[in-house]
């Protein structure tokens, strides 16, 4: 992705690997602050997924395939360090998944952990390759929470068909659902496209259904944190609250994923575990106090939204509709055999 | 209503009158500070409404009221007076009802005024009454923004029904979303419940569809800030969103107000008119910028909800549908030749 910093414009991944040292882009101190975070170990790389310095589901996959690298480079037991890796979040796929990929490889972490980020680089390209086919002239395009670069190494899933849409020419402008309580919206996004030069507008989460009756979203695409095998999927809590929505106001509402978000293990949403968060969340706004002291709070990390509220997957092997969706696993069947 | 201050439990009222001063509880310090603010002029009143010192739709009436009250006291012209303060917020329809009654009887126009307030406290209290038969034990309760004591002078709106049902030896339970962008939710509706001994937790905005989707909402009550003659309602941003999301989950969504909410002059909410604030409430939280300042922000204060979307409409004179409310505007033209 392109960052301004100080007037250069340098191209940076959320998420790169200098042996033994995971690199990340803090993305807790965004947007005021632009800082690299160095990762030396197991316990280190479990904290930074943990406290979200890392996030996304894509970018937490990769970070998690570099650990398994780091692990073994530290000549430490990689099925130990895994488990410790994978009990850092619960909801999204691709930690398990990134995880799983590289003890597969263990002889060889390294190499497939590069392979594995680079591969994720690539579909998020095609993400937006594909999903650029849905964005026409002048579009106005409601996002939640961050799904851009930062969540997915580069480029992004739900910000990448807008990223390829802007360099094709067309002229993309983004609703940003600043995405309480963590304001990844407001945060994350707003910074990336500031970076990008794309037209947006922050909102509290609250306008979004508003700007949608009035007729001024065209289509929402957002991110996944783990689509099940019916087309269900979880997302940053608030996700489901805005697929409603859209499809009372006959909207189009897609979700972009790579193969990674995938659990073909699972049949529903039902199933998938929902991360709880302190509260602290949303009692503090950069550690001020906004409700009482005597109050206490209540913190879902994300929700699950159902497939028939979905349009369509932007993946990056096509467009499906949740019908459509043994396609992707036949897809990945495919690119198992083939490493990724 | 009750407010624990060091430990003393005193009664307040959101706005009263000491002529020629309009005192009120100065809504934008809370819950950090309890402290009484004093209206010495229509230009302060302006101010005071503009800038949300006092806020909520039949509070807002209240310190329109006094405001013409002040005026004749202060020797000022009470239709210019009138006309100011009717500029300083577009939305609330009690602003524009209240200041035509006071200016009605402008001879005596303190006796009304205190008339006018003093209706608003027992109609609010009534509302409470009538609510109250909506509310079985144990039950849990969604609110959005504030709709209590401090918007409503004494009791509240939509929280009436729940302060009644305390009182009565039910235990309700109320999930609070905290309301951005200005926080009503977390800063003032939490406060009042804390003061009254009601159990409650802050909630992300976007933790309401999660909650309904899960079960854990049995009914929703909101406040509204105009009310059509087809029942539309504008209220706060963000409450056509829970509406819908009631709705879908077949959850029951009432609306409680008393008569100086209705604007039976307009058919339909498409002719409310909806008040646009500074961005800074969107892009800062307690003066700290959220987003990167690249980024604008976009700020409508409230929506509009249709009348679909309502379970009923909780009144001083009962609880009604929407094709009922005919039986409001009748009991209004009675209750206009009864001086209220």
């Amino acid at each position: 992705m392109k960052v301004n910093l100080n007037g250069r414009i340098s191209e940076v991944k959320a998420v790169w690997y200098e042996e033994p040292v995971i690199k990340m882009i803090d993305q807790r101190v965004l947007p005021e602050k632009f800082q690299i975070v160095d990762i030396r170990d197991t316990r280190e790389l479990y904290n930074a997924i943990k406290n979200m310095t890392v996030r996304g589901a894509p970018s937490i996959g990769a970070a998690a395939a570099y650990g398994i690298a780091q692990a073994n480079a530290l000549g430490i037991d990689v099925v130990e360090a895994g488990k410790t890796i994978k009990a850092s979040r619960p909801t999204a796929n691709d930690l398990f998944f990134a995880v799983n990929f590289v003890l597969q490889h263990r002889s060889e972490a390294k190499k497939y952990a590069e392979k594995y980020v680079d591969s994720i680089v690539e579909r998020s390209r095609l993400i937006g390759v594909n999903g650029n086919e849905l964005i026409g002239n002048n579009k106005r395009i409601l996002t939640h929470c961050n799904a851009g670069a930062l969540a997915s190494v580069d480029y992004g899933t739900a910000l990448s068909p807008i990223r390829i849409a802007k360099d094709a020419g067309k002229k993309p402008f983004v609703w940003v659902d600043e995405t309480r309580p963590r304001l990844q919206g407001s945060r994350l996004t707003a910074w990336e496209l500031v970076q990008e030069g794309i037209d947006h507008k922050v909102i509290a989460d609250n306008a979004a259904g508003f700007l949608m009756e009035r007729g001024e979203v065209d289509l929402a695409i957002v991110g996944a944190d783990r689509i099940t095998r019916n087309g269900d999927f979880a997302n940053k809590i608030g996700t489901y609250e805005k697929a409603v929505l859209a499809k009372e106001n006959g909207i189009n509402f897609y979700v972009a994923a790579p193969l990674s978000t995938f659990d073909f293990s699972i049949e529903t949403g039902r199933d998938i575990p929902i991360e709880f968060r302190a509260e602290e969340e949303v009692s503090e706004v950069k550690g001020i106090r906004i409700s009482p002291k005597e109050s206490s709070s209540y913190n879902p990390a994300f929700d699950v939204t159902p497939a028939k509220y979905v349009s369509g997957y932007i993946t990056e092997y096509g467009i499906f509709k949740n019908t459509e969706l043994n396609r992707i696993e036949d897809k990945g069947n495919e690119a198992i055999i083939e490493q990724i």
